[in-house]
């Protein structure tokens, strides 16, 4: 079985260099299967979940409820609870055996037993605000500094997120195998030199 | 012309990475050809401009100067002429047009108005200390305590080193196209993936 995983920061690309690796290489992509059966298991509102785990949702993006409270150490029991339940969704994922691509969720760690392969995807902030821009209305309404304030919240929120499961730093390139700045070149350019990277990673001696 | 520059962390195994590179993309290949060239244009020993420049020497490595000193804005004056000399040899080799691949004194930053495809080698410590070992008698004298005191010292160096030139952070992801842990496979099964993704860097839109 292959693995890789995508951590990345938010607006650099990550997501569909995810997909389009997988598309490239075969492999099956997790990404909404995950919340669908975390919300199947639970029986809590995707919306809810996705918006617990991750403060994807821009408007809704709860950037207060940290930045008041001001403590590392503060921890929100719902978001602990599903973080415990996407982990569980995670390591049936890898007990099924196929070649998977998985995007966040820090499944680096969750399956880190199967030597996955670690893709962390990065960006320079022109190039992720002007991915953000690209592909949300919401961006047009914020200007630039209320702009790099969020996109450097939603990170900040990843990087709390993961220290609740995990001493493994988020970001810091001795946890990944490959960091991938994609601030010059289209993921469409760039994903078939990562799948062909993909390829003799899995096919080195070990 | 196309032009790969390599910054590493000690031991990390870049400057491999480089002539294997080199070789697989038949560019030239340029380290101590630079040293010789500023031997050549300052009448100076290459041993004492090599140890001034890069602390490479094991055994004469001056770790005390700047930890004796103490300060971040000393700056020895034979090291910033010599990297004066150096950054002007660089500039010269890019003058010359040719596809080629320049391992670390900061030929990223020297050789920015060329669009070079700038790569970070980085490893885990076990691993920096693992190819320590194979590649010098040295580290066999010294215990790993120790050994780990001197490789992170020599990085140490090159952060120093870099912040004489440029403000653009050592190591930090969003400095480089790629970042390349070498922890878990050896380099020449991962050149082949890298200079695939060199060729598709430099065959991209712009």
């Amino acid at each position: 079985m292959r693995i890789i995983t995508i951590s990345r920061e938010f607006s650099s690309g990550g997501r569909e260099l995810g997909k389009r690796l997988a598309d490239e290489l075969g492999f099956d992509y997790y990404d909404s299967e995950i919340i669908t059966a975390i919300a199947k298991n639970s029986g809590l509102n995707k919306n809810y979940i996705e918006e617990t785990l991750d403060g994807h949702g821009w408007k809704n993006f709860p950037i207060s409820y940290r930045s008041t409270i001001g403590s590392s150490t503060y921890l929100d029991s719902n978001k602990v609870h599903l973080l415990l339940e996407q982990k569980k969704v995670i390591e049936e994922i890898g007990k099924l055996g196929n070649d998977c691509v998985i995007v966040g969720r820090n499944a680096d760690i969750i399956l880190g037993e199967y030597n996955p392969l670690n893709i962390f995807v990065c960006a320079n902030m022109n190039a992720k605000i002007k991915r953000f821009m690209r592909y949300t209305q919401d961006g047009e309404q914020l200007c630039e500094k209320e702009l790099i304030r969020k996109i450097k919240l939603i990170d900040k929120n990843r990087i709390k997120t993961r220290e609740i499961l995990t001493n493994s730093p988020w970001g810091q390139p001795e946890a990944y195998h490959l960091t991938v700045n994609t601030s010059d070149w289209t993921i469409k350019e760039l994903a078939p030199s990562i799948a062909n990277f993909a390829n003799l990673f899995f096919g080195r001696e070990k």
